[in-house]
């Protein structure tokens, strides 16, 4: 990819993406594959004002081996510098960018009854620190190709091509292959903007879900939740975009309120491993069976890993026929793949749901039926037939979603 | 290079370089060129019973772009996480391997005086860690190819080539390159102790340096001073590699008792950047006068960090007609160039170089004639008519180097 265009997304991601403010700490965490990418992404943030610019650089195979031969108790532990970098970014409200690029299946054959035991002993010890940040800091996820992502995508293809290939698909997707990537966004941010508002102007009370795949689901929206989708904003007012890209309007619906089975429609790569093919019923408002062709036992895994992993912590709306979804590439990739499928999301919620939650603490978000939960797994139910309708307070039926598109 | 032979250097590096010790926890410090042979590395300490490895990635291009957007004062502060890791490794006594692979002027252009300053600020917080693990933990530094340093060595060769050729020169002169690299270094190590053995018979008092290029200087050495080479103990006697590779023979000389001019034969990388064709006059023991037609700023900047960095803490004596040095590549980097050539280093002095150290302090090993400072330089003397005559307590001059090589 020529180095002037990924200048641009570098920019997209520093500007739009952090937005970092004059004399803040970034955190960047990333992986080895683009090395070069990710310096420009440094320069960018300080070109912005960022004080300081930290990268924490993670390399999967290496994550394998250390998987594979500590003890769980030291799996477990969070360790003294860690704890030491969570105090800072908690004091500091320091940005967060997530650059992704590892194999969605890197790492498979890792026990993953082991891995759920650390990262449950873990979770504790991390729970201060992301509630003390949650609505405060802003924060992004992206990705970079990874050699090995790029070869599950384009198996066709050298793995120099592949990597090529991945790139044009990545700055097609997050709009960042044109002239002025931020100018784009800036639209991009006003249409989703519209759409939401149009949507929290119904009243909406339950969304209905039914599909010729099986899919035949009902959930309950909170009682003043909102749509959201693109750019947020911190408590104190500083807009980001967490997600580039971004297609979806989503809310958070609530939590223990939901009934049905849903299935599947895309692959989900879960903790480097993959599950294929697999329904989630849910009863009383939380998951009572999951089944899958590949990945059973992780999904199932995965479900109980506390309390709120059973439940919902979020409904995303997006087209069946969107640009991404149309060009037929699959990412296994949950950023990418979000935003080609209508999606639900098991585990953690969004605060900013809920209409006025900068008055609440997240103890009350959670009483307002936000779901609390260590994980947040978005998974695909978009389909060529999904229908959706919502239903308003005064029982009125809208439809929301016909023939997998929007309806309106 | 082939897997199976990078699989013996990487057991090299962790059974002869750290001599892991069950239950120990490993500090890997890498640069982000090689990453499969440093998750290598890391499953070798783990084979060897480490309890966790840790490695703390860096990538050099990034360091100069905190070095250009950074203030002097966030350069200057060690971050909390950094100390806590520091307080970590003080208590555990882990083991620390430092993979070299860096760009030999990768930081050209830097604002040297900003970052001696930075350094400078940062030495105080650090030192007190330093001073804890001295001599009490294994460590080791070792090299793997970057491809800015491999087409800085071999610049006639494509980037993959002169890689592939780095390789090769970095296996063979780390007696790594056979089929059992372990015993090797074994009898090598048992060969350097032999020669040890024969100077500390000598009671030698100084070593006075001649050649054709200039040198002219005389070091005293000090009264309880000892040569070492190869394997190391810790004070609790686990044996250990600090450099791989290592053909020389070390002491360290009486600080502030030095005389007279000596001419450096190979370039230095001092911080990621080049001095080249220097001189260094000492007087009183005190560097007094440096001389470069490259770099000379940068040098009067390193011997001015502290007080300890005008002064001498390393002689050390390597045979010109080494292999690696007949070899004729110029590494650009000290772990190698410093085992083709005799060198001095300006800075901290080794306790174990005093009989007894077991049982000094830190202070007593100063107050014994042991260098302290900052920094630790070495640079290269050794020439083709080096000759060095030792002086013992008696007054007898012995013909300890000839025409550059072993006079015994």
């Amino acid at each position: 990819m020529r180095t002037s265009q990924l200048k641009k997304y570098a920019k997209l991601l520093a500007r739009m993406g952090l937005n970092v403010k004059k004399g803040q700490t970034v955190f960047i965490q990333a992986g080895l594959d683009q090395p070069a990418f990710v310096t420009m992404v440094a320069e960018e943030c300080y070109k912005a004002g960022a004080k300081a610019v930290y990268v924490d650089w993670s390399h999967q195979p290496l994550g394998k081996i250390n998987a594979v031969y500590r003890s769980l108790e030291t799996l477990s532990d969070l360790s003294p510098w860690e704890k030491a970098k969570w105090e800072y970014k908690a004091k500091d409200f320091s940005c967060r960018l997530f650059i992704e690029s590892e194999d969605p299946d890197g790492m498979a054959g890792v026990d993953q009854e082991k891995m759920s035991k650390a990262r449950r002993a873990q979770y504790p010890q991390l729970k201060p620190y992301r509630d003390a940040i949650e609505n405060r800091h802003q924060w992004c996820i992206a990705a970079v190709p990874g050699e090995a992502w790029a070869k599950k995508v384009f198996p066709e293809l050298s793995p120099k091509k592949a990597v090529e290939k991945m790139w044009e698909v990545i700055l097609y997707t997050s709009r960042a292959d044109g002239k002025n990537p931020v100018k784009e966004w800036k639209e991009h941010n006003a249409d989703l903007a519209a759409r939401c508002a149009y949507l929290n102007s119904l009243g909406l009370k339950y969304l209905e879900y039914k599909s010729g795949n099986g899919t035949d689901f009902r959930v309950e929206l909170n009682e003043d939740g909102i749509f959201c989708g693109g750019e947020e904003k911190t408590l104190k007012g500083r807009a980001f975009n967490p997600n580039i890209p971004s297609e979806e309007v989503f809310t958070s619906p609530k939590a223990g309120a939901a009934e049905g089975i849903v299935y599947a429609t895309k692959p989900l790569s879960y903790q480097g491993q993959l599950i294929e093919n697999f329904s989630v019923r849910f009863s009383g408002g939380k998951v009572t069976e999951v089944k899958a062709e590949t990945g059973e036992d992780l999904l199932r895994q995965m479900v109980s890993m506390d309390e709120g992993a059973g439940m919902l912590g979020e409904c995303a709306l997006i087209p069946y026929d969107s640009p991404i979804n149309n060009s037929g590439v699959l990412f296994y990739n949950t950023l990418f793949d979000e935003n080609t499928s209508c999606h639900l999301a098991l585990g953690h919620g969004f605060n900013e749901c809920l209409r006025g939650y900068e008055n609440y603490t997240n103890e009350e978000c959670k009483a307002h039926g936000i779901n609390d939960s260590m994980i947040h797994v978005d998974f695909m139910i978009g389909s060529a037939d999904l229908s959706i309708v919502g239903i308003t307070k005064n029982g009125d039926r809208i439809q929301i979603f016909k023939d997998g598109n929007w309806a309106f």
